[in-house]
């Protein structure tokens, strides 16, 4: 590992010591890089932790197929050559992606809905894993479900590789408000939101031509799963906010955008697209950094918006084939 | 046969030799192969077995319209210069086609929903042959008619030619699942299930103008063949497995594809299209059999992953015109 900072030999795989990790991010920008020469773009341009992936979600949306994990040797060069973090993406439900990321010495591990699916059931389960993950969401009950299931951070889901934050803030708002309303029910509330969020976790009894009723999950047993989830929903409902730490992910293209998802209360952002689709991805990178930094101060976003040159074209989300980001549930 | 190990010899078409057979081929990978240099390919690699065809999967699902059992010759060259054993496809439900292949001196015929079905009420009257028989199931009341029907190897299908892996993780998943129903249901759930079961033997009532009572099947009297399927049930859950070797297929393109596959239980897998479509399918080849093999060990895997270039790029499901795994029922 080349003298390189090993985050793996400090951690030990309690919930604790991976949401620490996860906490470590706050505050900053994680960028997707495809090239050991992207990875010192990101880390000159001040990113808290690169995501190595053979293509950026703009590509892999263009180029259609189904998207795997990435090549080791791939993984491995970043690795080598970079001294901030190194996450990389595993499949949905692909828990040997997910034991070779491990095993190839990767911090964390993106569970993503930007690859195609592996499970149409049941996502990974974190749990049984040293290395911590992080999972996307669309809403509370999915970010509850990922926390269950052992994720150290969410990133709330937006629609990748279009450069159109619309959907990233549809979710953040979503999950904002259905905090809200959690706190504002009462007992019975919770109990029906807990119902909602265990559905869920039950997709295979529709799939079963017998009358199937699933009690154990690959995250254990049905019964203590609920307990689980429920105790999460009071977790939440007690500090106003999701228990691990927060990004916002998908169609941020430019520091504005950074800052808005920053101002919808997230704690970071992850940028991927957005940075190397555009006209000047060096400086496009260190403009999203100062504007997340500096989320608050309108002066220091319009400076960053005037670094940048032409951002990343962009798609309508309406005219997509694929929707990423109903991958997973 | 240029003194080839001759399989055929030792097999009297008893149930039992049937099923040996298969079990050779537990832990192992089966091949897709479409010329001799193929299948030398597959076992200089260490495939357990080839299967003989004229197009590999994605091949068949480009080019459209109707696949059948391949040319003879084309079967012949490999038998004659391959000295694994040598699987060939038949159509589903066309007896004629599997009668040629037991002529021929292939060792197992794959009744395969790859093909072109050629029967749309019943599969191939498998007991009536000396030859044994694999057949593809999504679920696990498909599993049980298959066996009931005389088959000696299942494989849960996945959906062939896509690179997709998400398939073969549905069917993996739901046969076990359903196990797990069985072991857990009273008797009189196990009648139910046996009612849901037969209700697959019986599709030609629906396309008759007359209301025809189904009495009698290709398999024997509908009262026989529902012993015979109650008495599998109880086999399975007895056995909690499926009481034949039972591989995966469909949509395994990668290393940790296989791992992923053999740690959801399976005895072994078929790869076709993943390795011939692959960038360097000698290479691939040997990387999912050592996968394969050493499914438990991440870091061989991960060694395993290493080795590939590039995978084959791969459908998108939701994309396709022909689901082939829903052929057959």
């Amino acid at each position: 590992m080349n003298g390189r900072f090993n985050f793996t030999d400090m951690r030990h795989g309690t919930s604790l010591l991976k949401r620490g990790f996860a906490k470590m991010q706050e505050g900053g920008v994680i960028m997707d890089v495809v090239t050991p020469e992207e990875a010192h773009i990101a880390e000159d341009a001040g990113a808290v932790s690169v995501m190595a992936l053979e293509r950026v979600p703009a590509d892999i949306r263009a180029q259609g197929g189904v998207a795997r994990m990435s090549h080791p040797d791939m993984i491995k060069e970043i690795l080598e050559t970079t001294s901030i973090p190194v996450m990389a993406k595993a499949r949905i439900g692909h828990d040997d992606e997910a034991k070779v990321l491990q095993s190839l010495g990767v911090d964390m591990i993106d569970e993503s809905e930007v690859l195609t699916p592996a499970d149409p059931f049941y996502h990974i389960a974190k749990n049984d894993f040293t290395i911590p993950f992080v999972c996307g969401c669309t809403n509370l009950g999915e970010a509850i479900r990922r926390v269950a299931e052992g994720a150290a951070m969410i990133r709330t889901k937006g629609e990748a590789g279009t450069g159109n934050v619309v959907s990233a803030v549809q979710h953040a708002r979503l999950v904002k408000e259905e905090i809200y309303h959690a706190k504002n029910t009462d007992s019975q509330g919770i109990e029906d939101m807990v119902n909602v969020i265990m559905k869920g976790f039950n997709r295979m009894p529709d799939a079963s031509e017998f009358d199937i009723n699933i009690a154990r999950t690959p995250f254990g047993k049905t019964s203590d799963l609920r307990t689980e989830v429920k105790s999460i929903l009071h977790e939440v409902v007690e500090m106003e906010r999701l228990p691990v730490v927060t990004f916002s992910a998908g169609g941020i293209a430019t520091p504005a955008d950074a800052a808005l998802m920053m101002n919808h209360g997230m704690d970071g952002i992850f940028v991927g697209s957005g940075i190397f689709k555009s006209s000047d991805p060096k400086t496009t990178a260190e403009a999203i950094v100062l504007a997340t930094h500096r989320y608050q101060d309108p002066d220091s976003v319009a400076e960053a918006s005037r670094m940048i040159g032409e951002a990343m074209p962009g798609l309508e989300i309406e005219t997509l084939d694929v929707r990423m980001e109903k991958r997973g549930w």
